[in-house]
């Protein structure tokens, strides 16, 4: 069978909190990959996607399926830097391997968020078992959604597609945070 | 590859609500099915399963999935007669296909509840494409674990096994319900 | 000071549950009397209204406030029976004196609602500690708000007015149900 | 009658923000006054009592309520310095008056949280119009008992007491934070 999917650019990650050594793209081959990107100051990760990454991560067995925290600073970088990082994820008890997204010299926008045409945070990217992004969606998914489509692509035996779906409710783009749940 | 499931019992229906005919297990062959069993008067159906049981037929595909209610009353007789549990239907705005479970001239336990050895309500039951019980779980399921349950047998090509896992949270019992959640 | 309230009058109950006698709007003066008018299939009553009125009992002083229910059938009124609404009380854990508003011969609507010009349900009913209507609330109250008005009429020692308000979100009315909290 | 509550010491504010001018407790003299102590990276100060300050804010009366946020940072104080506080600030879209707790040179307490022997965040303060300190409650308040101490103090005309009562679900204390609701 032909593969229909563009092989994938390895994120860029200038510092790895939760993780003894850093992680890539390429030695998680073999297993499905989620990556939950998000700002430590973006309500709506705070209060969904970050708690639904930790939901995944008992969920699911870490043979099939890898858990991996993005940290996508595009606004307020002087408020959110790794020290302010370090605080928030011993706070929150976020347990999973967190990568802060390399910045970007030339802008605001980060390397990865860059290379993976990220429109904002939260978003939820999925890799195949082959490294191939399959899902990229900006805002939030349910749990049923979720974990349906983490089951297609542990399940997978051959490569086919899908489209990614978006949900815009409480995310933070470049512009501007909207629909926040206070 | 041997079939180490064994063949499952048709449910006992004596009413259908949301429904122009009868449903049969057996004419749902070549789908996985949900049974959703539960009870009018019971907290953690109304707040929970009946609830959960809507978003997951939105959510999967009516070619791959059949969803159904089944009223499993066995307490308070008199008080979930069908004539209630049409305005409970109605007034919760519950349209999937719901039988009634045929009473037992033996004793409080209606028969497909018996026959299925189920604990008490909610309890949801899976059943794969070839009509074979695969899962019972008596109380909640997370939102993720349900939809991994639901895509594993969706996707079964072979037929390989699992277990049932258990929340027993806000549950009646035939003793008793448990942990309202008010 | 002039008396600017007109005299309420007294509800009209044909059966009392969790009261070994029957309760009555006059023999309460002295105290504020909330009452918490629903159906037993309301939606909203179920997951908002009644759970709040068991806060709010347990939130106050018995000496400084009764709380109780009036069941007010409106519709579906073979599917909610007293015999019904016993099991609901006891399923639910709603433990506090409820009455079964008396039937109208002339009508479908109750004859406390009518008195009462209830528009649906979950209606809210504050009465001063002179036994006169205060506050007659169609919908939900958020809780800072209605222990605000409480908390008013405890505190009163002279007579001033107020206006009833309303959110009319997950009601029911004699027409029909509406935003239903699935 | 004679005043059984002691005069209440001055907050120690270093930065104001949301507001045009310095606020002071003396200032506000004629209002109850309710201050709400939190950290921004408190994970119960931001799902539960800054949301709550908010609601209170909306319910009840600038004429009769002052509503003030006071950042109480006792650990991680490089993570949540005032610049990280203004980022926050925005992106929750907290609105009402923040005050920064002025640093303690002699140790990481800051000097108001130690005027008011506060013992972590979220701490909830309610002054009375004489701006006498009369609950001091460390952990979540239900909205029901907060707004009934609330209008306890707007409508007191003598000076009758109160105790303070707490509940450490979701706290930080300067050893930890405990209960975080993910």
């Amino acid at each position: 069978m032909k593969d229909i999917y563009p092989a994938s650019p390895e994120w860029r990650v200038s510092r790895w909190f939760n993780s003894e050594a850093p992680l890539s793209l390429g030695a998680l081959r073999g297993k499905v990959v989620m990556v939950s990107a998000f700002q430590m100051l973006c309500p709506g990760c705070v209060s969904e996607s970050l708690p639904q990454a930790l939901r995944v991560r008992e969920a699911f067995s870490e043979g099939d399926l890898a858990v991996v925290g993005l940290h996508t600073v595009f606004e307020h970088h002087e408020a959110m830097t790794p020290t302010s990082l370090a605080a928030f994820l011993h706070e929150y008890r976020i347990t999973i391997p967190v990568g802060v997204d390399e910045a970007n010299p030339a802008g605001p926008i980060p390397l990865t968020m860059q290379a993976y045409a990220m429109r904002g945070t939260p978003t939820t990217l999925l890799f195949d078992r082959s490294g191939r992004l399959r899902r990229n969606v900006f805002g939030h998914i349910p749990d049923l959604r979720l974990a349906a489509d983490i089951m297609a692509l542990v399940g997978e035996t051959n490569l086919s597609g899908g489209s990614a779906t978006t949900n815009e409710s409480a995310v933070c783009t470049p512009e501007d945070c909207s629909d926040q749940t206070t």
